[in-house]
């Protein structure tokens, strides 16, 4: 069976298509260019990708600079050493991305007859982006057998969230029962021209509490 | 108050913008280069927004043909003369197209803070997109507030769908009062090179039906 995946290139996308791959998916891969600060995370993708031996790939851009409205969008600061809460709802969150990349995802996984979409989203250790939350998973499968053909005709999407009640550092232990490599990965929201982690964004923090409370090493960290 | 409208260029979107001018929004006209066949439409929807007065205009680019699943998206024909019913999906529907446009409209909304989308979707006088279903624009202005950050801080989101319920006579009549020019519009789905229409796809068929049960002579046929 197909499941459509969302690949950004990070940590967290890899590791919840390796485990639909390990629970027997064949996996559809869409990597978004949004226009994100930290298009460094597109090679990223690609690099996943073959890692993971995935056959059918899509890369669609969609530019939400046009639209604004987050660091990640626009030229606003990425917030640095920002005490990690999921209270507060941070400057990096993209106005509707999830619900976005998910209608991406959808529209994509009835062309294929897939009726699986997989997305890396996390609701524990996480930035307190409203968009990854159980309910809104859930209102977004509602949504998809209303909003499509397929639906119409009996199917159930189902939007998988395999790390949802996983902290970052259950993520990186899963991985590496899986043998991945996260030294493929890019998470930095606020990369140097090298694409070299900032190391003071949410995201690179989160990943360095991670691998410190797996008691691991960040391999992007050790080269 | 600010009222994102997606504005296609076709017929019904530009009445549905006009009603929710009318009705006292300030619009902001949002418009999809999807990769659709009839991209005539694109210079339509510039002219029903200058015709308008919509000072804020976005034109967003997602190449749908990358996802494909559609005669508008794809070399597929387009269907001629086809028998109009809403009991078969014809093969025009864009997998997910509502759901991705909505998105898009959602995100834009939540940067300018509005609450109000309008969308000029037809559940009477259409093509049997599901899409197009009362009940799918609920189940989106449910996703709609629990995946924003406005959602999460109490805002909910309305999706105005002021055609729903009429007949395409009824909307090209509503646009008469309005005094609208519908010989800006453009509504073939395969039109020939300088944009003329084809006469024979669904969405010629349904304009005709309506401006002849209006008792009204199509201005772009007048020509």
């Amino acid at each position: 069976m197909i499941a459509v995946v969302l690949l950004s290139g990070g940590l967290d996308s890899y590791t919840a298509a390796a485990s639909a791959k390990a629970d027997g998916f064949e996996l559809a891969a869409l990597t978004i260019r949004y226009g994100q600060r930290h298009s460094a995370e597109l090679a990223s993708a690609q690099r996943v990708a073959a890692a993971l031996g995935v056959e059918r790939r899509l890369e669609l851009g969609i530019d939400l600079r046009g639209i604004g409205g987050s660091a990640l969008t626009s030229d606003a600061p990425v917030p640095r050493d920002r005490r990690l809460s999921v209270d507060e709802i941070p400057s990096t969150y993209v106005p509707a991305r999830n619900t976005i990349f998910l209608s991406l995802a959808l529209g994509w996984a009835e062309v294929l007859e897939a009726r699986d979409i997989v997305i890396g989203v996390n609701a524990l250790d996480y930035s307190g982006y409203p968009d990854c939350r159980p309910e809104f998973v859930r209102a977004f499968e509602r949504l998809a057998s209303l909003g499509t053909r397929a639906g119409v005709e009996g199917a159930c999407f189902r939007v998988h969230t395999p790390l949802i009640t996983m902290s970052k550092a259950d993520i990186i232990r899963r991985g590496q029962s899986l043998g991945l490599d996260y030294g493929l990965t890019h998470s930095c929201y606020d990369p140097g021209p090298g694409g070299q982690p900032c190391g003071h964004c949410d995201s690179c923090l989160l990943r360095a509490k991670g691998f410190s409370e797996a008691g691991l090493t960040d391999p992007l960290l050790s080269r």
